[in-house]
């Protein structure tokens, strides 16, 4: 596909919807991946536990694939790797935080052994044939994010990952902004850059902000302190435990992803916890409320997460009472409003105080406002444009940013997944797309779930089964015993009972009225009760339940 | 249950929940309903077409019911009524144009001729037996909107309906400020009133800014314009029917529940459309897109309104091209977000211009905010009060707003569904609730869904099924032929095939390992199977479809 010359930019796991990031860039000797993610599905795909990005086409030719480079350690970021490297085992490249998370994951798989890591930073410098590839650090809402510069035979290609530009940074982290100066003062041909918050207005706000208002929370709290924020985000947990101390509380963590996260945090060196301040949550009873502090999971709303049950009263062993204080570190993600409210709801029915979103101050994003993006366009200066990690309309709008800081009209291009921008003699075209398909992960035994099966199961949850029995006798292909009809998820049984009759009478006549000559078969049978069953079905109650006729031959 | 001169308050249709709203007061000779609402389900409620209240205890004590007062016509004031007067046949009080929509609904369910409708208007008086009705008019987001007063043997009780206040509405439509200013100067024992907006600070912005913005927005558009807005919000289709008429455009609606309402409003003098403005889609290609407005359903993003359609090319006879400019002059619901930008991004897509939302000034909320509850407690001066219509975040905001303006500490109950307030000697109580669940509606055949089949649809939309099929002598209970097993929804089954070999030779094993002795029931052996392939197939694929084992004697 990929002339002598030429390269190529593809847009692979979500340029189009945010959460399953995945691009490639390929000349004639290399393939090299950026990210790979997962999203999670809505409610819409029962039963879908991930969905995971499209790699036929890596896979087919996965021995020009070259490496995995990662940008960050955010679930659509790296959330597809283990289903990647099952198929394509290539090494992957990432920061020393970044591999922690990546480790945790490819564990849990069972394919650390098998898997090459290595770790980069921000100087590191890698060289495949004709690519050499360099990176710059940036802002986000996880330690360790980098930006990636391809030096290739067309010219500059420079991915941002995700950022924000924050001048006050956590542990004084800041973004390498002389170096992305100097990579925008040398000539950049193509900047791919994130769109998340390419409608919201100004610059985005420094986390050292939050960090404020959680101090002032713990010093007006009386009873025990709930907060509950992104595992990953560890600047805001060091600002958690920067206020359990100094208002001398201990931190109690609940919810599997917070430990395992901060014990990464800690270990390599990312987050600072005074000794002696973790303690288990068994002791926590023999310590006044107001020296406890409990850092948990599920600001989202999950469920099953630890938030969720305490605000039900369903975590074993610990107990909200009414004065304590529930904060939410985080603002929901799109779709999650609803669950995060519910909880909230449940928390005040209990009494106690919850401090909640970026209103009060407890959360900022971690991706950059319209200033920020501006900036990063104004720095790179890149001849042609990709909006990159977001909805059209976001898309749209970083275009709108783009043009006003200069990138020339219909040098934008908004892709969609598998969308091709290929690069020849420094100039960029879109006019061609491979073919992708979003891959649905369900359960570990099977992992590519298909259309029909979606399709069964939306029948299934919407107007249930019914099961038809019928016994035949093989020579005369008459009844042998009265049909038998079950139904589930359907109507009540003992309502329904009138409607059931109706079938098993239904069925007898279909039966009696069927031609027996040669032309008959088992297929056409059931498909007549099929038809038949489901008109008169449809006909008493407007429903469309899955029928499922069982034939057995005696 | 009630003493003679005792009052009873009955939380029934959603207190605790924005959406289903019905109350009832009770004396010793009568009952009278407040509003009969419905809820629209979220997706975990698979199937569901409808929410709505419990109504045994009214069903129970039919002969004492007089009357059911609508305070306006929102579905979630109205939407129940069809239901409830199958059960409970009472004359329904309604406004004129409230009545209007009833009768839409009472048409669709073939039950307009059997009801008795009764037409009030804010200056009514209805009297039952030792209870007088009043109303007040409100300012709402839909025509003709009332708050009631009870004056009962305890005191006046009152129930504020939805409500804002906007002191430039439209067609100078004022609520009676005045009135309410006497009914709290007269006493009132105990005020009811809505939540919605309690968490949002500040008074709610007037209607009349949305009709500014529309206007200037229509003088901008050069194609067609497309706007869609709530049908039963007269108030802004009268502010589109006038940015059309002073920017020459026809109008054409789109949309069933667009049609309908707007005949009523035009009929019954709500709404002022100029002659020859409306006219048919069919024609609408005759005229320069310039002159043309559309006017459509859809504005919460539900797929199949006419607004969704367009976004896809997929309404019939109606394109939107580039140089068109697409309205959502109304806010998403909660819950409906994502169904809403999803459809931003698609006229994105087609490359229209989109103009969307409260950020714009497309829209404005019908519900007031503290400023204005805090006037209503103000005009009211309760001496108990009941927040209602909100989620319990609101009721809790709600609550503080009215400590704040004076009302005592504990004088504030904060109820569920099913909770009452009992009133006697002028002292009120919450001590006891009667129970009350939701009733969902489902089809048109089967009314109630009851929670067994909710759960059965959950499994089988999540995990699916398996049918275990298997024929049995009668006498010596062993297999006659191989065991059948069929799946779906579960995985594929071309995938599967292996997995359903080994369910067979365990099924075998399983039948022929039974005790065939005395104590051997056919319900055991279906358990047993359950079990073990339950068992087997979740060892394998970490999932737990719904198993249905089907024995045939022979």
């Amino acid at each position: 596909m990929t002339a002598r010359n030429e390269i190529s930019v593809f847009a692979l796991g979500g340029l189009h919807e945010i959460g399953k990031n995945m691009y490639a860039i390929e000349d004639a000797n290399s393939i090299i991946v950026i990210d790979c993610g997962n999203k999670f599905p809505d409610e819409s795909l029962l039963g879908i536990d991930l969905i995971i990005p499209d790699i036929n086409y890596l896979e087919e030719k996965k021995e020009k694939v070259k490496a995995l480079i990662i940008t960050h350690g955010h679930e659509d970021h790296i959330g597809g790797i283990p289903f990647f490297l099952k198929k394509v085992n290539v090494p992957v490249y990432a920061t020393r935080f970044t591999l922690g998370l990546i480790e945790l994951k490819l564990t849990e798989h069972k394919l650390l052994r098998e898997t090459q890591l290595i770790e980069i930073d921000s100087k590191s410098e890698l060289n495949f044939d004709e690519m050499t590839v360099e990176f710059f650090k940036v802002n986000h809402s996880i330690p360790d994010c980098i930006g990636v510069v391809f030096h290739t035979s067309q010219g500059v290609i420079v991915h941002s990952g995700d950022f924000k530009f924050d001048l006050t940074p956590m542990n004084n982290d800041h973004s390498d902004l002389h170096k992305m100066a100097k990579i925008g003062e040398e000539g950049v041909l193509l900047l791919l850059s994130e769109s998340t918050n390419a409608e919201r207005s100004g610059a985005s706000p420094s986390e050292e902000m939050v960090g404020h208002n959680i101090e002032a929370a713990f010093k007006h709290a009386t009873g025990k302190i709930f907060i509950s924020t992104f595992a990953s985000n560890i600047y805001r947990v060091q600002q958690v435990v920067d206020a359990a101390k100094l208002t001398n509380r201990k931190l109690v963590l609940l919810g599997r992803s917070m430990v395992n996260v901060v014990d990464v945090a800690i270990e390599r060196g990312y987050l600072n916890v005074p000794e002696n301040m973790l303690i288990d949550q068994h002791v926590m009873d023999e310590l006044p409320p107001e020296r406890i502090c409990v850092l948990c999971t599920g600001s989202q709303g999950e469920p099953m997460a630890a938030l969720a049950r305490l605000s039900t009263g369903n975590f074993r062993g610990v107990t909200v009472l009414p004065e304590d204080t529930i904060i939410l570190a985080a603002g929901p993600i799109p779709g999650n409003e609803k669950n995060v409210t519910q909880i909230i709801d449940q928390f005040y029915e209990l009494g106690a105080k919850v401090i909640y979103g970026s209103g009060k101050g407890m959360h900022v994003s971690g991706h950059g406002y319209q200033e920020d993006l501006k900036l990063m366009l104004t720095l790179m200066k890149p001849k042609y444009f990709i909006p990159i990690h977001g909805e059209y309309r976001m898309l749209h709008h970083h275009r709108l940013l783009a043009e006003s800081v200069g990138v020339e009209k219909g040098h934008t291009f908004l892709l969609k997944n598998g969308d091709v921008v290929d690069l020849e003699n420094a100039i960029a075209n879109q006019t061609r797309s491979i073919p992708v398909d979003s891959t649905y992960i369900d359960g570990i035994g099977f992992e590519d779930v298909g259309d029909l099966i979606m399709r069964d199961r939306k029948q299934l949850s919407e107007d249930g089964m019914l099961v038809v029995v019928i016994t035949i006798s093989k020579r005369e292909r008459k009844l042998i015993s009265p049909p038998d009809t079950i139904s589930r998820g359907f109507v009540d049984q003992r309502e329904a009972n009138e409607l059931i009759r109706k079938i098993n009478q239904l069925v007898k006549k279909t039966i009696s009225d069927l031609d027996t000559t040669d032309k008959f078969s088992w297929n056409t049978m059931k498909q007549k009760l099929r038809k038949t069953v489901g008109q008169q079905v449809f006909a008493e109650t407007r429903k469309k339940p899955m029928i499922l006729p069982i034939v057995i031959e005696v």
